[in-house]
């Protein structure tokens, strides 16, 4: 069974190398569905952004897509209006390739998006040779599938991809989706890349509503090193031949905006566990806060916390660094009601901080538990249990400063 | 000449190793005026605080300060009433140590500081042997100067210490300082510790007024780890033996208020260039904002990026990197009109982007300017040139993660 994103009704997909990355890996991928898809995306929020998110927010107001054409290597960013030129190039490219006999394919039905160091121009020259080469390759292949979750790749070492199907009005309906993203990670509004395909048939500020919600609390809970990338894009295309009822609202759109949460939750877990120089996947949970947004702020300012990140590369009970990030992070607590726990998703916990006194547990048991691979740290504000916020990080290893600081652009 | 805290007519200091730090190392400090003075200080913002902070607040109402008595190797935070009253008694023993025959000396004459692992209570056994032993060795000696500075340090690698004299009405006036931090580094309103003696004689609110001045801009734009401490402290004595007229206000405080701003910015640079792991001094320099909180935001958030610093400590001018956290700031900027620019102070410069392309600078000169002990980094948002700010800050190094995962607690 085909579980990459080529196993949804319609989408075809491929990678190939075209000589932007010099380490020679797969760096331009094409995802095309084979009927204009219903789709909607959200951008980063960074005030400096990629050219191919200035086109991309100006096609995706059309609300329909055909393909997302993807280059690894280089991020087209700071390039100016040459730089918006050439990813306007890339979709006219791309359209040229993949349009049909008789279809007048216009350019905004492409979403373009680059990934990977600032302030270079793209090597058009490349692109122009590689757009035919990598439409040539389109396939519904597990292969194919495959190949374009890694050909969207830069500083990740594995392909990121969820799958689930689920029956909506008697019609089978499959959501498949893959991202990119290791470094540059916090996101705000949509991730660094993550494209979801599906087959359902759904309107489109309905669809538009959902990703917006999704993104929220997926991949706007994520974060490896506090940096908001100037490329961040998540998109969902929907071609709508599974055949099932327009979804329009009610229990279907339950349903499905349930499934898609769970392809983008997934998707957002591998982002932190494969975050540069990760050894592990930690789970930041704030509960007990005045507002969400106050719980957020904390979570993140513990997930952001170079020293917290360190405690638990080291598995370190360091838990002091844990409630004094909460402490700055601006929101408000009761000191003397904080408490602090770490547990094992799924396994044991340690309440270590209670009543404003450390605990009498023994922090050897705390520190074998924190030597896992998935680490979980809960702090309890103190203001009552309305509001909770979870925030997915990684630890802070020797490995990051290797892959940022030796690595030369 | 005696340059160090001592050097201040009227001040003795001294400093033990009581046992609290495992090393061996110095790790109780005392500072003493011979007479009472004029005092102002300012504390930690965090909401989490330690017990000498809840202390400290207390006793510097009355504006007058005899001592500041100061472990080092265990921060008194996280601790409850306990830990309250274990600061008290701190400042109980110490003014039972000090206080001149037939004076009674209130413990609100003390200021307690302690810094190091959070969640441990004090071994107050080594502290109630200790400051009689410390009390002992009082001296206004070079010796005791050094001690003093020394005796207040947790992971720094060196003392920090800074001096000056001005004329003030014809009289001679001397500003002694010294301060500790290195990680754990983003005061918000103080610093870490930080202790400037003097022997001016001021007015008590005006005292306050510079004080607080003279933080926000120096100890409070500096940033090692973004992590705003529980323990930040920075206090003013001022003893008045200087025998200057009473400086209220005029060109008289103006000449104190920069001696004051030149002996807390040396200090303040001092902390950024012994950040935890750190290889060089960095400054984060932000022009043309919109207004001067969203020229420090910007600068902070270019400060604290690990991936600016880890590009900082590679020496690779991967601008990209500074000019998108700028751009996530939530800095108002004209992204068509940043520019960016790196530069030695005291040396070259290169302007690496600007009106939205890159320039065609030779990045290999850049990088090997890059590699200097003092590097600075510019950016321009675009706004016009009124709103300035300069954050100090220091690279990311694979030593900060050694220091911060491989000890424990």
């Amino acid at each position: 069974m085909n579980q990459t994103i080529t196993g949804v009704k319609g989408f075809s997909a491929a990678a190939i190398a075209c000589g932007i990355k010099q380490s020679g890996k797969p760096d331009l991928a094409l995802l095309v569905s084979e009927v204009p898809a219903t789709a909607a995306a959200v951008f980063t929020q960074n005030k400096v952004v990629g050219a191919p998110i200035i086109v991309g927010r100006s096609h995706i107001t059309s609300h329909t897509l055909r393909a997302c054409i993807i280059n690894s290597g280089c991020a087209n960013v700071c390039t100016g209006a040459e730089g918006v030129q050439n990813a306007r190039e890339m979709c006219l490219l791309t359209a040229q390739e993949i349009c049909q006999e008789g279809e007048a394919l216009p350019i905004r039905s492409i979403l373009p998006s680059s990934t990977g160091v600032i302030g270079h121009f793209l090597p058009m020259d490349k692109i122009r040779a590689g757009i035919p080469l990598v439409a040539a390759q389109l396939s519904n292949s597990v292969a194919a599938g495959n190949a374009f979750a890694n050909g969207i790749l830069t500083t990740d070492l594995v392909a990121k991809t969820a799958f689930t199907t689920l029956r909506i009005g008697g019609k089978k309906v499959t959501i498949a989706g893959c991202c990119k993203g290791s470094g540059m990670i916090a996101p705000n509004m949509a991730t660094m890349l993550a494209y979801i395909a599906t087959d359902v048939k759904i309107a489109p500020a309905v669809l538009n509503k959902t990703l917006k919600q999704v993104a929220d609390q997926t991949f706007n809970c994520v974060t490896v090193d506090q940096h908001t990338s100037t490329s961040d894009t998540f998109a969902v295309l929907a071609n709508g031949l599974a055949g099932n009822t327009k979804i329009t609202g009610g229990s279907a759109l339950a349903q499905f905006a349930k499934a898609l949460y769970e392809v983008a939750d997934a998707l957002a877990r591998q982002i932190a566990q494969d975050g540069e120089g990760a050894t592990k996947l930690v789970e930041i949970w704030v509960k007990g806060a005045a507002s969400l947004a106050d719980a957020k702020k904390a979570a993140e300012a513990i997930a952001n916390s170079a020293l917290c990140k360190t405690a638990l590369h080291g598995a370190d009970p360091n838990w002091g660094r844990f409630v004094s990030a909460a402490g700055y992070s601006g929101a408000a607590m009761n000191p003397d009601s904080v408490a602090c726990c770490i547990f094992a998703p799924k396994g044991k916990s340690y309440v270590v901080f209670k009543a404003g006194r450390p605990t009498p547990v023994k922090l050897v048991d705390v520190a074998k538990l924190m030597q896992g691979k998935h680490v979980a740290v809960e702090v309890d504000l103190g203001l009552g249990k309305v509001h909770t916020a979870r925030v997915y990080t990684c630890d802070l290893s020797r490995e990051y400063i290797a892959i940022n600081a030796d690595y030369h652009t």
